[in-house]
């Protein structure tokens, strides 16, 4: 019976998600769901995206979180249209929290979409959101172990980033290690050492950015 | 529906919860559900830890992971007694997955029990093991912002420990604004400063597990 219920959610989650991408698609808007643990820095990273975005690409962010708003005010700050998504507990965002922030951002006016999930390594990966990429972000402190213990979500990711590669020589991060276990689960992943900090690496990742823009802009 | 459902799991689980924990009881066991997100040092807490009790206390494991026995085998290789536990993609563990592996742990040769829980900051708060004690650890990199966007880990936890305070110079991570923003949420956890990397701020969560051990050890 669980099974059955289980189903049942995602597939309605699918059809709304769907439903998302047409709306996306009607308005040219690229949309990334970007994932990853706590505070591996999905806020800080697309903080400095937009930075080197600025006045090229017009960006929305919807900011997931069970609870408060510090990362949406963080990305408001900035003077970016976001909506805040609270789960009041759940693990992950689905597609009908994301139809209706869609619902409250002016999609006339947005290019790329940032949907930054909750950070979670695991359930996240369960649900579409009618994203165009699959973005996991992963962060040198966290021990380049994690695609080995948490295989789904770096399976199905289109792109994974590696950041705060500003500590790697204070770590014991091997960035080889972890680049062999992704591409064995994900073959066809791409793959971006950055710092959101000092934005060492960010060039490759804008590039690949704009190129997915140009493809859907209208 | 759904709600009836998880009702079920949820009380099904707790029962199997109270009879692990009265088996650890029986046998004088004191037992720990060590929670946090993926990589904030979880099975190296657990190492650090058996280093300073060698001699003095009999400690077994139980590793959680989704998939693979990359903890396990660090455990293992220092010759105490564990269980691995995968759950197949499930992003907690239950009472019913630890009742199994307590079944293959030499409970008469045991004082102290690690169980260390899938890496996730949401799911696993939801679900009592038959643990004496349920410990968060938290991490330097991680940023101090965490309590307030996942408040219901934080909220159930008896003890919050934080970890890799060796980094701390070099990141903008604030103790006392995060110890004020746990303390809120929670005015009766112990919070412990720590470093499984060069033992620092180890004495202090030692007394307090000796002292619980004590507690119990028959």
């Amino acid at each position: 019976m669980k099974v059955t219920v289980t189903k049942d959610i995602l597939s309605a989650n699918d059809q709304i998600a769907a439903r998302n991408r047409e709306l996306l698609d009607s308005h040219g808007i690229t949309a990334f769901n970007i994932m990853a643990s706590p505070g591996a820095g999905k806020t800080s990273l697309i903080l400095k995206t937009i930075e080197f975005l600025r006045g090229k690409v017009r960006v929305g962010v919807i900011e997931g979180d069970i609870a408060g708003s510090v990362d949406a005010d963080r990305i408001g700050a900035v003077g970016i249209s976001v909506v805040q998504i609270n789960t009041g507990g759940g693990c992950h965002l689905d597609a009908g929290m994301v139809a209706n922030a869609l619902a409250s951002l002016p999609l006339t006016e947005i290019d790329l979409l940032f949907i930054e999930n909750v950070g979670n390594l695991v359930c996240p990966a369960a649900y579409r959101l009618g994203e165009h990429q699959r973005v996991v972000l992963t962060s040198t402190p966290e021990g380049d172990d994690k695609p080995q213990k948490y295989p789904v979500m770096f399976s199905e990711a289109e792109v994974v980033l590696i950041n705060k590669i500003d500590l790697l020589s204070l770590l014991d991060f091997n960035p080889a290690t972890f680049k062999r276990t992704v591409t064995s689960l994900n073959p066809h992943v791409r793959i971006f050492e950055v710092s959101s900090k000092t934005g060492e690496g960010f060039g490759d990742w804008i590039d690949w950015l704009m190129a997915e823009i140009k493809l859907r802009r209208k």
